[in-house]
């Protein structure tokens, strides 16, 4: 066995810490995610910036097989011109034929080594995670600052942690075993034993608009670590947060004397449908996608030789029983509900409040209170612009808008959505949140997922109800994300008896700095695989272990 | 957190020492195989012939929900009278409303307290092995000796395996974690975490005529370990041995205060087609199965809802190069074709010789010289009909017989299979093995697999010509096991790669005690899923990961 690349020995401290985070999942993190200068130095961001600038208008660089011509097909939220132009895969055969053909060198290389370079990869996005931050930020619409956290160090922090599943799950089983079988008075029967990790194939990462990074990460290098080949198919909207991705990792494959093409961009011209044809191919044997909820069901039906992951839509779901805080309650959601203009596929939709009202530090409050109290807190939030919209970014695309629109018309509107002029980019597409009332009987509308700045408050009979409408609704159509607020402890009980049983993790009485829409990476899991919204969880044992195979030899 | 029950304190040693091994892989055991008396005492065998004679002709113990009418479908290839009468299910609401309805107090009673049971159901079974083996033996046609190994100490060797697993991937996730991140000057973010173990719901084992208990105890076991209810839904030729399975796992469960409808047997009437009706039931959420590679497809295919896990048919294939040990080689290449009269997922069928014919320590030996070898090898076990059952067993169905009749017409036979008279059971159904020389252009024929005591001799051009045929015919059909014979480390190393890529398990130069048909629980894997003979090893992290989810409460 040849010794692992020097990478891993680079890398091998953070490896372990992150094994060990994943075994306790408490708190840590290995990339901060304060974009302070204090911690990144006093230059970055500018020439992160810089740098994100000089890819808009020009050939994006990445040299693969199977590309003639290039392609463009971005268009920012904030109204920033991108026009970068990428490799257009149009020779499929060639492209496959390039992504297998440095498999055996990189199955051969060995754990170790596998992570040393993702680790690799993962260090050379954080030095560029200003770069990474600006592209994420002009293609989804985000403000900057979450852009350069959920796009950079949060993203990076989930890379990490599936590759510290993929390592353990590879080592648990030892790379050889002498095996002694006593045999009566005889010599005993001896073999050596050698346990090859064998990879699945191609492996397929799908993109999604709104999140590139965090998404596609997880996935990417789990298959990647597992000895996968990976083609990245990017969304067409939010192609350059996954080019750079792909960038820097052909950069540290080839540098650690790799094939590059182990990793590539698989970049389309509009309605070519590259996903679909990728995904039925043969050689790909492992499927990540983030998406809707009908493409993410024809894939699992359809990509049958491959492995298919898919996070889809949910229904995210808040339980308001009776609160010790009411102003924390109404602030802690008017955030979740505001940030990213609530196009996060954690952000809640559905908030069960009794029709009778609640029983909180204020006293008793009426429903409308209860919802007026929310929306007061998304006001204040968004009620300066220049403020607002380093909270709420911008509008990813037209189907949001149309979400938006459709939702004054379903029920009583108590919270306006408001077009709001973007302070340092004129044509942004900005809006706040809108809120509108509904009765327990509209479960035609709040069945299903509205995904963007669409919440309802429903008016249930009781917090028993509130619990039946979360049990019908999750059990159906899948969550992310659930909450409750209640100051019984039966209910919280009642309530996290229900989640179980549905499949959805459950936050409750989040009042401070902790919000129902965002996870921690290495302690939080994102999403279950026990509800309809995914079929897997971000990430666990589970979503590593079928990635590859173990093949056993004897002598 | 409640205590976990006395069971896990009385068989924490043997899990213990079950986690150990799987790590290392070398040789270990938790039940003797040898069925002697000096290990099982004077009047085990005795009791056990006894207990297992008691259920003949009559009705077997289980008192389930579900069931109305009694079914008796076996019939011995022994020909011995069974008429075993079985619950009947008729009612399959039912049934499965009876195997939730204890799910969530098993659920909450946590993995210590699951795998306590499940080992104390393993201790149970090995009590009474020997009316395990002797159910074995009349329903699969097994001799004794192999029923009793394979059938019992092997089967509860594999159980406990997967309970291993099982266990160590729902306790690598803690119970609990308080998380806590810094904030800048404020107070810290605090919350607690819980995660629950949640199982997916009810699992199915649909057991195969010809190892009842080893191929259903991994997928049974796993599945129970991680919260879920067990439907057991035997094959008709072979009830026996799991509804005593499933009377013990009952009993015992009941007695550790847990509901015993969490293990139930589905025995139903012929062409009920009862496992296709239960695999599409929306509560199935699990489904393992051992069969034929149209019905296993059909389960992938059609069982969307549930997690399956399939062992289908494959085309195993030996490729002989050289040896060092004509004799050897001969004597365990004949023995594992005799062994059950092939009637093994393992056993080899295609044996690739060069036509030149090969070096070996007697000289060169001609192709013919290679059969003739083997085969004379086949002649010697089984020349003394007495002693030749004791290897061969009976013949487990009319499907066999038909094929071994057919291979008489598809080229020259070299071993013709003869019928043979029990010495003690005279309506037993007895066939040595026939051995059939062919082509390496017959690939419609050994391109399939014949099932039974069928295999062919194949000519081919050259080692590297068995090498494509090898990489060909298992990268279509698939294979469980492979072996190799040659003294040439280039040769080795090839047939190692192609092994590797085709994803089977290689064994190489058997010529002593280890046969290619058998692998040692907690050393070998069985099955890669990485072919298209299963879509899954036994018993592997991957194996057991996707049958529980973690849900997540934090506060």
């Amino acid at each position: 066995m040849t010794q692992p690349h020097p990478f891993y020995a680079a890398h091998e401290a953070t490896l372990q810490r992150a094994l060990t985070a994943i075994a306790e999942r408490t708190y840590w993190s290995a990339y901060p995610e304060s974009p302070s200068p204090k911690v990144y130095g006093e230059t970055a961001a500018a020439d992160g910036e810089a740098a994100f600038r000089a890819y808009l208008g020009a050939d994006f660089p990445l040299d693969q097989p199977g590309t003639t011509d290039r392609v463009a097909t971005e268009s920012s939220p904030f109204g920033v011109a991108l026009d970068v132009r990428y490799p257009h895969v149009t020779d499929l055969d060639a492209l496959i034929t390039a992504a297998r053909a440095g498999m055996r060198a990189w199955r051969d290389a060995g754990p170790q080594t596998r992570a040393g370079v993702c680790a690799e990869i993962l260090d050379r996005l954080h030095r560029n995670v200003f770069e990474l931050a600006g592209a994420v930020q002009f293609t989804t619409g985000q403000a900057f600052v979450m852009a350069f956290q959920a796009g950079g160090p949060h993203a990076l922090d989930r890379a990490l942690e599936a590759l510290a599943y993929a390592y353990a799950e590879q080592v648990r089983t030892p790379a050889s075993a002498a095996w002694e079988k006593p045999a009566g008075r005889g010599e005993p029967l001896r073999m050596t034993k050698t346990f090859h990790v064998a990879p699945r194939g191609v492996a397929l990462v799908i993109g999604c608009n709104t999140f590139p990074t965090w998404n596609s990460y997880p996935g990417l290098f789990a298959s990647l670590a597992t000895g996968n080949a990976v083609v990245v198919k990017p969304h067409p909207r939010a192609v350059l947060p996954l080019a750079i991705t792909v960038r820097y990792a052909r950069e540290a494959l080839a540098d650690a004397g790799f094939d590059p093409n182990l990793v590539t961009l698989a970049a389309e011209a509009p309605d070519e449908r590259l996903a679909s044809v990728l995904a039925t191919r043969p050689e790909v044997r492992i499927i990540d996608f983030t998406g809707s909820t009908a493409y993410g069901d024809w894939l699992e039906a359809n990509a049958r030789q491959a492995a298919v992951f898919t996070e889809k839509a949910g229904v995210n779901t808040v339980i308001i029983d009776s609160t010790d805080d009411f102003v924390g309650m109404c602030r802690n959601l008017g955030f979740s509900l505001t940030l990213y203009s609530g196009q996060m596929c954690t952000t809640p939709q559905n908030i069960l409040v009794p029709a009778g009202g609640i029983e909180t530090d204020q006293g008793p409050k009426s429903f409308d209170e209860v919802a007026g109290g929310i929306a007061d807190a998304v006001r204040k939030l968004t009620a300066d612009p220049a403020r607002g919209v380093e909270l709420t970014g911008a509008i990813v695309n037209d189907g949001v808008l149309r979400r938006l629109e459709a939702a004054g018309g379903v029920g009583d509107v108590v919270l306006a959505a408001q077009e709001v002029k973007h302070p340092s980019f004129e044509s942004a597409v900005v809006r706040t949140p809108t809120i509108v009332a509904l009765g327990a009987d509209a479960a035609e509308t709040y069945g299903e997922e509205w995904f963007g700045p669409v919440s309802f408050v429903i008016a249930t009979g009781s917090t028993d109800e509130s619990i039946r409408i979360f049990r019908r609704v999750v059990g159906d159509k899948g969550a992310l994300t659930a909450s409750v607020y209640s100051r019984d402890e039966a209910v919280l009980d009642a309530v996290e008896e229900a989640a179980v049983e549905v499949g959805v993790h459950l936050s409750t009485n989040l009042t401070g700095g902790v919000f129902v829409n965002q996870s921690a990476a290495f302690s939080d899991f994102h999403a279950s695989g026990a509800n309809p919204a995914a079929n897997a969880a971000l990430t666990d044992g589970a979503y590593v272990a079928s990635r590859f195979r173990i093949i056993q030899s004897r002598r």
